[in-house]
């Protein structure tokens, strides 16, 4: 099971951190990002939105890191890291879109301005980020773990870019329920840090 | 089972058009969205973030139209529309994925600057609009359905934000594919329409 990769990526990330946490051996394959090796045959074949992580499993072959997620978790042996039952379900899939959206869209944009240089609107980055963030802080605050009062892929999949949040110039000094919660999620066993976490 | 609405949502839309196709029963309540009551309580203690569609469920609660979709297909007989088998759940997440970052913040983003007058970098949601949309008209070209050979809970986030898209300006004009796959999603049974679409 090959998963094409890029390592400062937090969205790549994901994938490696849950697969560490459950054991699930990966074959991982480093991208020449800088290259643009993702927007070119044979990877763009694989993946036509010319995105990293992708994972290819025999005929599976999936572009969007919270699919990988869920993949992983149902076919690989993660399943206590997805809940079965459908409101466990759907609480981690709201997570996944907060993921998505949020969270992808507020300190993962303001991240990439800043280490990146994307062309991005920095002050909207920062604006999205201030919104989440109080939001996500508040939840934690009366529960241990994002969805399903255990550690869910839900975590792993906005863990990243909110624990980088600082490198997009987002200070999480205001934020106690997160900074306990990051603290938790890297006492887990077979935690896997990446730079900057 | 209540469904806190407004009509000129396509995210409570997604909600309203797959149960209308799976034929759950829902109680449709609408809400006072420009007065605001989406952001007082009782609304903003069943959901924080200020947001609708809301769907109560005895104890449960969820927040986010995809989750919402998961839940139903799964808890209340839409079993047909969300693939038990991990490839499959993944690849219908994948979807879920996309309709909450780039259609979101592509489509979707472009009607609410063009219909409600929305304070959002016009530019910026046609530049990704243009950039989702021909990725979505590919893979329809070669599916005639977004995930798993069949319709699916996929079709039903992303269709009603893509079907909106000249309300905000973004001519489906260019897509073939995505035009025939509107007309496909039209013709199913029970289908439900929205004003715009």
């Amino acid at each position: 099971m090959k998963l094409y990769d890029l390592e400062l990526s937090g969205n790549c990330y994901k994938v490696r951190l849950f697969a560490a946490l459950a054991r699930i051996p990966l074959d991982v394959v480093p991208v020449d990002f800088l290259g643009g090796e993702h927007k070119r045959p044979p990877l763009s074949d694989l993946n036509p939105w010319g995105e990293i992580p992708v994972l290819v499993d025999g005929d599976v072959v999936l572009r969007d890191s919270h699919a990988i997620l869920v993949y992983l978790a149902s076919r690989h042996g993660g399943a206590a890291w997805l809940p079965g039952d459908p409101a466990g379900l759907a609480e981690v899939v709201q997570w996944l879109s907060t993921a998505a959206n949020e969270v992808q869209n507020g300190p993962c944009a303001a991240r990439l301005v800043d280490k990146f240089g994307y062309g991005l609107d920095k002050a909207e980055t920062i604006r999205r980020s201030l919104r989440i963030l109080p939001l996500i802080d508040a939840h934690l605050a009366a529960s241990a773990w994002l969805a399903a009062g255990r550690p869910t892929i839900a975590d792993c999949a906005v863990f990243p870019y909110v624990a980088l949040a600082p490198e997009g110039g987002v200070s999480l000094e205001p934020y106690g329920s997160i900074r306990s919660w990051i603290a938790r999620v890297k006492a887990l066993p077979n935690f896997l840090p990446m730079p900057g976490v």
